[in-house]
């Protein structure tokens, strides 16, 4: 699964003098991203109205944004996204059985 | 301290027919000045480099919209930031007596 | 109104060797703090069901802790939040005068 | 490369009454393990040190909780993150061109 998007990531960025930032420099990073994805939201769901000429929401990409500053903190951590990611689902599976209404 | 602040964003928001966004979209709009101080932060400190044509940074201007965010919030709740603050300040320093090195 | 808070926030933390963290570990901190107002909204206002045995919720206290991280973030960088808050609230009176219904 | 996870969670959660959070309330999530990453990252590399008994860190663990929420957000507007992600890769292989130091 996301084997793929890290490998690719990589490749790109090992061609960079510094292919990735400090942790605490992605972290604000990823910060940044995850504040877009509230504004858009925001404009969507919440109360919040654009401003003139704001330019049209593109919930994809900031999405996306979020994806490709986990996987550069994955990657420099030398860390497997997809076995974290099975960790999490099976965790998830076992600890919320109870915790939401079933069909 | 805050008192202050609280009362004068109440005054002038209660001219609006809803003065107060919903929670979650209060926190959503938090979440969005969060994420434009960690842009900041990131061009000052961190590897981030400013693409052509972006604004000038102003730090204090999105600390600001934080704390104007942080006050919609209380004001909601009819919390007292004068009192949370300073239960916060000495909590801190009974707890943290011995976490971090005094001079 | 802020001014209070900063100076009572600056005297504490000068009695430590290093009294403000790094400017991206502030912003960390910061960060971690928005995200527990997230989790205390997301139990009273979302979907979000809380786990057997977490804590009861405190927004008060995690508001504050925001506003702690806010005021080392503008006494680090010399930032005077009355100043910039009165420039926020002008602002916003100015630029939203008729983006949000009136009474 | 995303499209298994994304099928692979709603499979799961389709078994619930209610699959996806409201979106604001997927966003106070995003937001609060994103927090956790930064609480995580701060010990590591920034000033804070942690209390007695906090619990070891996992980033792995605290990186993939951040991609499940953005799989949940996706998955709720229909997006296909391949395609996204592809997008942003090949935006920002364009727009950064000379943005950083090659090697």
């Amino acid at each position: 699964m996301f084997k793929e998007a890290q490998a690719k990531v990589d490749e790109w960025v090992q061609g960079y003098k510094k292919p990735y930032f400090e942790p605490l420099s992605q972290f604000a990073r990823l910060a940044e991203e995850v504040g877009e994805v509230g504004r858009i939201l925001n404009h969507k769901y919440g109360d919040k109205v654009k401003k003139d000429g704001e330019e049209p929401d593109e919930l994809g990409a900031e999405l996306a944004d979020i994806l490709f500053a986990v996987v550069c903190s994955a990657n420099s951590h030398n860390l497997d996204l997809d076995i974290e990611f099975e960790k999490i689902i099976q965790k998830s599976k076992t600890r919320d059985v109870n915790r939401f209404d079933k069909k």
